[in-house]
């Protein structure tokens, strides 16, 4: 234990272990965290912890750093006129996607780095330990792979997104565009990227296109994933499914079918709320997802389109006021539920072995987050062991 | 100019001062704000301002601090519990407030001085520069004494609550309750309390007994605030007009007639939406009421059983997300609309004269109050030329 840490008056923690401790979470009580080589060591009885650093919660929570597994991070410019407009439900066709892409082409490297690691930053202030970032705003060879580089000196879990809208220059060949992303940029992902990705809905691209990426990116050794059903009912969810996707992602709209689908997959189904309240659209009918028996995860979304938000806990708090989930189901889904939307055992819990990915809340109790919106809570986040936030 | 301030690099400065800039918020761009003796002295183009220090907005948005013009501040324990049961539909009595008077009698003055201190500096990071704290968590002539000079000490602002709820020892007996506010609470207000509030509900206290209430406080020189309209249709907005009442606070539930009367009077409307949030009820119909002329504004009503938060910025969210206020309107309502409803003229604007209240965004827009839920933009707060936050 040449640089073990103890993390000590924790008022209470949350393992994600229900094997080791209270109801769903695994909650428990009068204990310490020991943490040594970025990893926990042992969850042990308070002030019997022996470590060459303590770090002191105060009384707080303490529980696993959210898994934050869909967002958009790398990226030019904002869309704040967009939105205001959207809100004011003034007709407004401001480019949408296009000006990210535009904006983005534009900039250069160290520039997009430079924003990249403020919003990544912004996320480590708000509890999150892990994100998944995806491309999908340059949407020509040259950018998709620059952001492909830039996203993973952020983080581990990158995903290849070339497939996120047509571009104006292929504007009624979607089908040409989807053999450039299948011949050109998917190849060059191999190496950078975890995932692929693709986005199924009327108006992005046909379930027989995002089948046609999917099956090119695990060609290449890709995991996959999908957007489905964010705008209206459609084919993602099962396209999802059959493909043996890790996470569909959005599910606002849902037939039973599809619920069908997910509980008898192991596809995780990703709600993403940030995205329905800055888009004023329904939210997901995650109650009856999760009574089918399907797993679920909690993701921001963050875009400057629509979701321009790093907060899990904010999610969390629309989770629970809006989507009928309890506040165990919504912590769980934002850390247990993301780390099984990215195929990972080694974070989004805190038993031995684990990644030391967590937390410390100003805050006696989880239910917090949702008790107190709008309110950073989070006095603390150590990934691996080390403090980021 | 002893000891000026000079606030460069200022990317858009919200005024609230119409006359002098742009839009309803009076914006401006290429100034400087100077401050001297805790007072805006000029706003003028940038570069040209002589000042004894410097404060870099970094090409932010600075605007005037919010005016949080109705919370509960002081108050022992919390009620988690209790939120939890009802966003998950359980039917649970747990007290409600007489759980927060039993752990806030049970306090002593240095507790809640400090978890008073607690909230305000939460505030204060929030952007918040000026709140107004009720008491009403005693509801015995002793208690409520100690609560006035405790939020004595975090404001100037003071309001007397005693007509919160009946306490347990007067059930049955509200109108001998009523008489003991009139007769020993509001006369011992006087000098600490600027403000008497009485709570017009179904369950709490009716019309008449309202009346007795405020009209006590008016004769020991209190100005007057109503809590009206929170849980269904009633007489507290008409009664707040007709004793005319700086302002009626929670308006979710609004008759025309009420409108009507809102919108010939000097009373503001004040929006308490995130405790529509925190009890899943209906939002207030602020569309309807600004459009028939009405004054409103915008406050947090922090307290632990419903709305545990101090956000102004998530206040914001949902008035633009759920209740179709602009952008405008909404921070119009946060700043100027809260200072309209405590009668005050020197904050909620940035004009010389003014007290130099402010909060500098990590962000170039106001917009980005709405379009970033969930984030702390606010990089600095000053009360009168002061950082606080």
């Amino acid at each position: 234990m040449a640089d073990s840490l103890a993390v000590q008056h924790i008022g209470c923690l949350v393992t994600n272990d229900p094997a080791s401790g209270e109801g769903p979470l695994g909650v428990r009580h009068d204990v310490d965290l020991v943490v040594d080589d970025g990893r926990v060591v042992a969850v042990q009885p308070a002030g019997t912890a022996l470590a060459d650093r303590a770090l002191d919660a105060g009384g707080g929570c303490v529980l696993p750093g959210f898994v934050d597994s869909h967002t958009h991070l790398v990226f030019a410019g904002d869309r704040a006129e967009e939105f205001t407009a959207r809100m004011a439900g003034r007709a407004y066709d401001g480019g949408g996607i296009r000006v990210t892409t535009a904006a983005t082409r534009a900039a250069d490297d160290e520039t997009l780095y430079r924003l990249g690691t403020a919003r990544l930053a912004e996320a480590h202030h708000g509890g999150t330990t892990t994100v998944e970032i995806k491309t999908g705003y340059g949407l020509d060879v040259a950018t998709e792979s620059r952001l492909l580089g830039i996203a993973a000196r952020l983080t581990d879990e990158v995903t290849t997104l070339g497939a996120h809208l047509v571009p104006a220059e292929y504007a009624g060949r979607a089908d040409d565009y989807v053999a450039l992303v299948c011949a050109e940029m998917i190849p060059r992902a191999a190496g950078l990227a975890r995932w692929v990705d693709a986005f199924c809905e009327a108006g992005a691209f046909s379930a027989e296109q995002c089948r046609a990426v999917l099956l090119a990116g695990r060609a290449h050794g890709l995991g996959l994933r999908l957007h489905g059903n964010q705008l209206g009912l459609g084919p993602g969810v099962r396209l999802a499914v059959e493909l043996g996707c890790a996470s569909v992602d959005h599910c606002t709209h849902l037939a039973d079918a599809d619920i069908d689908a997910l509980a008898g997959s192991d596809t995780v189904a990703t709600f993403l709320p940030a995205t329905d309240f800055s888009t004023r659209q329904p939210y997901p009918p995650a109650r009856r997802v999760i009574d089918a028996g399907a797993t679920v995860a909690l993701a921001s979304n963050c875009n400057p389109g629509s979701s321009y938000t790093t907060s899990m806990a904010f999610c969390i708090a629309l989770a629970v006021r809006e989507m009928g989930m309890t506040a165990e189901e919504a912590i769980a889904a934002s850390t247990a539920g993301g780390a099984m939307a990215l195929r990972r055992t080694d974070i989004g819990r805190l038993a031995p072995g684990c990644r030391a990915d967590l937390q410390l809340l100003d805050a006696p109790s989880y239910h917090h987050l949702a008790y107190r919106p709008g309110i950073a809570l989070v006095r603390a986040t150590l990934v691996g062991g080390r403090l980021v936030g």
